[in-house]
């Protein structure tokens, strides 16, 4: 049988994803290629206990069990405009919250509720993968902003907002992926103001900030925005675990509203058993204190990477130092091809990702990300020194 | 701010589902409204056994918290192959199943990967609200196709699918949601006859076909297709409990795959914590007992309501009286409009689902659905006797 697929996703045969994870179950392989969480900082044992009690009140425990509302677990969206007061993201009711199947749900909400076909959206480049390919499985078109140290050019922001009058702009200003780097307070000020100038909405997605071993914390953008703009998605795959697939977005009322719908249509809800054991997890106070427990972890292994980028790797390799995050993004200032040399590294039993496929609109062939919050610092100093001999000489 | 919503979404504002919802949390309605399995019927008091076995393996506790991949949990396919088996479902390796967030996200996926704007999809009239919704957001045309008291019309059938060349066909043959009806095996062998015939996909959506109370089981139409053309969506809602928000599809590899592409950027994966949930209820041998004794339940509710049925309802009203499932179809021969009569239902504080609401293109003004599964015996008797007083003289 010949199936017709969808223009949509005709492109995507996943083929390439699919090889790479094969090759990174084998376990010789030194893999700085994911983006997971480190597991050692996975809260087994709280959860363990939090199961352990879901059940013991009837009333909650039916109520987990049966049909539950699109807009998030009873409670739970007041749970979550608790826990984001810290961040300065106050002022807000319920109904600018959603609970949603992870932070990815809400980019892909936001394309559904604004997008149509042939639709520009911007990004900074390089950028998140998988908004990339969501973007394109929306028939937007995805179109890259250049970036500079502090966050995307202004300069070819506004270039680009009047070219292409996109409808959307999704930007991570606070340790990227995959650059790991952070935009200041001016730098997120100023792109809003052009943003509300040209009638965008920003699509501020922040996974990573609350993973912050150096420096001081910068306001989310959805704190600065006067103009009721900036809808804020998070996630609480890196801050308690992915494994439960629950997130939250939150911005202006009639926004979180045409989410909603569109998620009604998708899932309906997120798994109330996800979202009951997080509010728990929450509620016990568990949150804040076990992020604290991992941040040593994170800032150890980023500095493992980073002092064995400086020792092994050719003096051609620049790369950021982030303050925070998973992820740390290297580029060599000679000509050469990563995904060519990516067959030499599995050889040598390393792994990264290629730079390019973070890119809107191709470029980035001499770039490559690089995460080191889920191997050991031996590893990471093992694999960075496998690393300096792929790129031996480059 | 003056938000610019994709065309997409831009019909849809939800209010009318909303009103009706926050009216029926009024305790002292009774509701034929729903589609919830009967809360009694959920398994409290096993899950609590399960989850808090859930973390006491650490190795397993770990991979449930951790990112997984999006086929879904490891060793969870091959026990959704063992569960189909007693459905006729044989045959099938991991590479024809997928884990879903629920049943609805495969109705979600398989439009994300066949249709493209402007398409034409069919589906029996009427059918699933959610279905016709989900088509619209992928800016699909959703075309009815008339049904007689077995299923679509064949004759109809034909001639939409020479009319419109749709890409996909979207059918719940066992107990369909609203009408209850199902399908004989000599319908669902000419129905997969003239889909071949005309190159369309089969979508089949079976979340009830287990809940049986009365007659013989019909195969899913899966088993009957030897083209490749039908993938089978089924749901854990109506069979262990909704909240956990898991189901899956079966069909052919290629499909499979596709469809696997489509859900890695909406939610990457269904939360572990659910599908691992209900990997242990279905090894510990739960699930066919647990439907079994649900079984009694749901038959005496369906009896209640018949029986309400003729005793109260003008004879004008036509019913149909289901097998399995969830829902009794109920169609006024006599000029009445059941969406006028919504108020005065309401004010005898009973409510059903205007039956219009279910229809492709429009129609069935004089048509209503009734949910008997999560109200009492005697709450149903006093319901349906309201009702008899609403529709008095129709």
């Amino acid at each position: 049988m010949n199936y017709h697929f969808s223009e949509a996703l005709s492109g995507m045969d996943g083929t390439a994803t699919r090889d790479i994870f094969k090759l990174l179950s084998r376990p010789e392989i030194i893999s700085f290629a994911g983006g997971l969480p480190a597991s050692d900082a996975l809260p087994t044992r709280l959860m363990g206990e939090i199961a352990a009690e879901i059940f013991v009140d009837e009333t909650e425990a039916l109520r987990c069990l049966q049909y539950s509302v699109t807009e998030g677990y009873p409670g739970f969206r007041e749970t979550v405009i608790d826990l984001v007061r810290d961040l300065g993201i106050t002022g807000i009711t319920p109904d600018n919250v959603l609970v949603i199947s992870g932070g990815g749900q809400g980019l892909d909400l936001m394309l559904k509720a604004f997008v149509n076909k042939g639709d520009v959206v911007l990004m900074e480049d390089p950028t998140f993968l998988s908004f990339i390919q969501a973007a394109k499985s929306y028939n937007a078109v995805a179109v890259g902003v250049a970036a500079d140290s502090d966050g995307v050019s202004l300069g070819d922001l506004e270039a680009k907002l009047k070219r292409y009058a996109p409808k959307l702009m999704y930007l991570i200003p606070t340790f990227s992926n995959p650059t790991g780097k952070t935009y200041p307070i001016e730098k997120r000020k100023a792109v809003i103001d052009l943003a509300h100038r040209y009638g965008v909405i920003i699509l501020e997605d922040d996974p990573y900030s609350r993973l912050r071993f150096a420096g001081e914390p910068v306001p989310p953008m959805i704190t600065l925005d006067k103009h009721g703009i900036v809808v804020y998605v998070s996630s609480f795959s890196k801050t308690i675990a992915p494994g439960l697939r629950t997130g939250f977005a939150v911005g202006p009322a009639e926004i979180i509203r045409k989410l909603t719908i569109g998620k009604q249509n998708v899932d309906l809800h997120t798994s109330s058993l996800s979202q009951l054991a997080i509010k728990k997890y929450i509620e016990k106070g568990y949150f804040l204190p076990n992020i604290a427990k991992s941040i040593p972890l994170y800032r150890q292994r980023k500095t493992a990477m980073t002092d064995a980028i400086n020792r092994y790797m050719p003096a051609s390799f620049k790369h950021t130092d982030p303050d925070g995050g998973l992820f740390i993004w290297g580029e060599f200032d000679a000509p050469v091809n990563t995904t060519d040399m990516f067959q030499a590294a599995i050889a040598e039993n390393v792994a990264y990702i290629v730079g390019s496929v973070f890119f809107a609109d191709g470029g980035g062939a001499n770039t490559l990300r690089l995460n080191y919050t889920n191997e050991s610092p031996e590893r990471i100093e093992e694999g960075v020194q496998r690393l300096g001999r792929v790129f031996k000489g480059v």
